[in-house]
């Protein structure tokens, strides 16, 4: 494989689950991410689907806990889980906080010192990590989706509205819907964006859906017993931007869910399905 | 609920993850468990399948790794999760070594000093814990099955054939299945059971088959680059004394499968039908 690290391999469903690090032009350090090749990747090239994690996440949670790998095996989907910021970087105070810094990239391209020289989470994602994958994957480069959970959520979002051409679909798990207005958001914007709110608008997705809309439904879960729902995921602000813009959204309540893994597992298969058909 | 501390709950598959402890009169401590109950325990009283997990595992792993509770909640079973040892007991070097003492019960009734006074895996999975959960949950106490993965997969075995009317169906994950002739049973049941080889058959998966057989056929699947198959699991000989005694046996060899929770999770809707059956 050209430039990529194998950390270990295991086969899982019939397929493949992978993971990998490789130097990073655009992080400007290692960055590792996570792979399940379905059985039909051995025979044929087949659609990817990114999923982006939440915060204090690695490449692992995804694959160990959101038990995905049976569906894409069944659909013939690749996945693929990136780490949700770069690590070790040597920035003083990286590790310091859970919902910044380490684990906490917040899926933006920093401008700020001293953030900017490795926190380029929204290039690395759009750009650098999906050259990587085509490159030494059997995809078809042109079948991306992209999901997420929680600020991973948010980054799907974010993602998917800014490069439509990129993504042809896109979920999320209890995602960050208005990260401008929220204390995750507020704290994560403030420091790697800097003060000027206008430099943020164009990674809340309910400025973006207003600005840009997405050409296809959206489709979000969210659980009702979420101890963050109210705090800092605020769906509801989501859902009127997209009916006052008139953006489809299938915004899914689920009764007594929570944040978890549990929550997000329970939920997988139709999210599967949702990008498994925008995918062909 | 009677005796029993809630640690935390969560939503999944329409049904309740739940992490409990309790005080233990056989382990004479502080006991961990993890009970899944399908949405159908709501209206109703369900069969109870309990899984007994490996080295090193807590009450924690399987809920999170194995992807069992979609298959529970298909077939209305209640899934019991133990964690693996007594922990904290204040016994001398209890925490020394990964493949013996915390962590690493062995599902045996400890006779030898100073284990034996915590160290009681076998009654406490056979006869209390069962108790306290048809005490506690909607259950059929009737209909129970047992199944497990590497020790568990051991342990599993051994209740289910010394215990064929309590169980009325038994499969395994990559089992210990001859301990008497592998390093890690050796060195467990020297130190939990003393050297007396004799003391050791009843714990033996091998030696009980030819002693005691079971009433229906036994589930176990096993990964070919599973790096522990020849060394400690040794699934040919228990194959073998199967084939002697006429014991019905469906042992499927899963090419380059290994010992991991990947390989679980990939035939788990196998082991829940295969009990689901048995279960009515």
């Amino acid at each position: 494989m050209t430039n990529l690290k194998v950390i270990s391999e295991y086969q899982c469903f019939a397929g493949k689950v992978g993971f990998y690090s490789h130097a990073s032009s655009t992080c400007h350090g290692e960055m590792r991410f996570a792979v399940y090749q379905p059985p039909q990747a051995s025979q044929k090239p087949v659609p990817v689907l990114y999923f982006l994690s939440g915060l204090t996440c690695t490449e692992e949670n995804f694959m160990v806990k959101a038990g995905a790998q049976r569906y894409a095996a069944e659909y013939g989907l690749m996945l693929v889980a990136p780490d949700t910021s770069p690590r070790n970087t040597g920035i003083a105070g990286e590790d310091d906080d859970w919902d910044f810094g380490t684990g906490a990239g917040f899926y933006v391209d920093a401008t700020t010192e001293p953030w900017k020289a490795h926190y380029q989470m929204y290039s690395y994602i759009v750009q650098e990590l999906p050259t990587l994958i085509n490159a030494n994957f059997p995809t078809q480069s042109e079948k991306q989706g992209i999901f997420g959970h929680s600020m991973g959520g948010h980054g799907a979002l974010v993602c998917a509205m800014r490069n439509p051409h990129l993504y042809k679909s896109v979920s999320a798990f209890a995602p960050i819907t208005a990260p401008m207005r929220c204390p995750w958001g507020e704290k994560a914007f403030s420091r790697y964006l800097g003060t000027n709110e206008e430099a943020w608008r164009s990674y809340d997705a309910s400025e973006l859906v207003k600005q840009l809309g997405y050409h296809s439904s959206i489709l979000i879960d969210q659980g009702t017993a979420d101890k963050f729902l109210t705090s800092q995921l605020l769906p509801d602000v989501f859902a009127q931007v997209c009916a006052e813009v008139k953006q489809p959204l299938n915004l899914r309540y689920q009764q007594d869910y929570d944040h978890s893994y549990y929550f997000i597992a329970s939920f997988m298969a139709d999210h599967i399905r949702h990008h498994a058909i925008a995918l062909g």
